[in-house]
């Protein structure tokens, strides 16, 4: 997905909030701003929104260090997640459809995204969750019949992991099908927002049930130019891809047929491409 | 009231729906938001948002030639608005307290900005107004009395408008003392957004009940670096002042007593400013 008009203040909104996680000094968030100002006339809309973001990073470290911000929000999210999974599991135990139970907690899981909300609302989404379920959510594109069949016929799933305590959410989608099938668990290569590295695979249990690769991309989303050639390799082999979250949205929906869509449509700009309401869940095969 | 970090994604909101209104070409869009990038370095927070909505109407301009871009988008605002002038009207009658009711009908004009709204939540508002009126709105700031016994006690009043359609509203409230007092009502010099200029003043008939002048200012705000000596001489010598709306507070808010400031609440920069949650009404005195 090429980046909108609509994704340039969101930039500027980024680069605010991440220079608010190392100083509270707003003549360093205004250089912030200026740093990011310069390289907009650079930026061509033809380009992926999660490429800015990785510039945006760049931008940060520059100034501020090359350091984990989302270090403390990562460990607070994956601990707030495992403490639920006793609870995530019991849901897939009770329900008629396990495995479209495990999509939808997979999907609650995307709620966790700083990048895009805040800690308030990722509390409220997941109390709202367990009191209501995904009945009421909107659910315009959602291939879940393909997605089914689809699985059943995969030999291997490689899935694109997005966002530290997501990662849990994800754990229990895989446990339905890790048994009978090779996993492959994607993260990021280095620290970016509050994206998934390998230290969040292993906190989360990730490894005892997938083998753990990185993509080999800082981006937030799975940017193919950026990525290693071993994982590119096997990118385009895989039999079927789970990809998590907007930014791998972003950053692949053209990329190739055989991916399936998982994520909560959170800004105007997604839920238009692909074809949903905001708020929506999307199970989206490409 | 200077500017904040958070105003700066909002100037490239501004610039990209200033951009569509000429013209669909996003190329030429992308010109107007790599034009104000290119200004954010030399722009500093000290200065208020309105002088930046002053540049990026002189960016678009530059690009896009003088035009009164909103021209349409006035007129029709004018037209609804005097179309609803006798239910306005109705309501003052109909009241207990004439000029509570006439605050809160200025007030509600306020919700005509497409500085900070769009046309779907004016109709919207304009509805609730008339179903529920103004009841269930927060009013934090809400200097009524003092307001109610300064306007008792002043031989003039000087009149500070916002936008085209809400003139029509404004108009209501003068309604309520220009007979025993002199009223003064101030437009822009030129088009800048939806603001009021002289056309508007003279078309929603305020020459009839007020004198009209020029603050002198392009901007959509009432910066007095920028107005007219004979506006700045007016604004220092009067007894009491309304201002209205966000644009003219931003400008105004430190810059001497005795100013009324109507408006509603709209961004969350501006409500934490002044005091008030967003959506709030507020009338508050300087």
């Amino acid at each position: 997905m090429r980046t909108y008009l609509e994704c340039i203040p969101c930039f500027f909104s980024q680069a605010i909030e991440s220079g608010r996680l190392i100083t509270g000094d707003e003549i360093v968030h205004k250089e912030l701003i200026d740093d990011l100002a310069k390289l907009i006339p650079e930026f061509s809309l033809n380009s992926t929104p999660p490429e800015m973001a990785y510039h945006i990073s760049k931008i940060v470290k520059a100034r501020l260090g090359d350091r984990d911000l989302y270090k403390q929000i990562k460990e607070k999210s994956n601990k707030m997640a495992l403490e639920l999974y006793p609870r995530l599991k019991d849901k897939v135990e009770k329900s008629n459809d396990r495995l479209l139970m495990a999509v939808e907690i997979a999907i609650a899981g995307n709620v966790i995204d700083y990048g895009a909300k805040n800690s308030l609302d990722i509390d409220k989404e997941i109390k709202k969750l367990f009191q209501e379920g995904f009945y009421d959510e909107g659910r315009t594109i959602f291939d879940y019949e393909d997605f089914q069949k689809d699985l059943r016929d995969a030999k291997q799933v490689l899935y694109l992991g997005d966002n530290a305590g997501e990662i849990v959410f994800d754990r229990v989608l895989i446990e339905e099908f890790f048994k009978e099938k090779e996993v492959i668990y994607v993260v990021r290569e280095k620290p970016i927002i509050n994206d998934v590295v390998m230290k969040d695979a292993h906190d989360c249990g990730i490894d005892k049930i997938a083998k753990v690769i990185s993509s080999g991309v800082e981006s937030p989303g799975t940017i193919l130019k950026y990525c290693s050639k071993d994982f590119i390799d096997i990118f385009n082999d895989a039999e079927l891809i789970i990809s998590k979250g907007q930014g791998n949205y972003e950053a692949l929906s053209s990329a190739r047929k055989g991916i399936y869509f998982l994520m909560r449509a959170k800004c105007p700009v997604i839920a238009r491409h692909v074809g949903a309401a905001v708020g929506d869940i999307v199970l989206k095969k490409s």
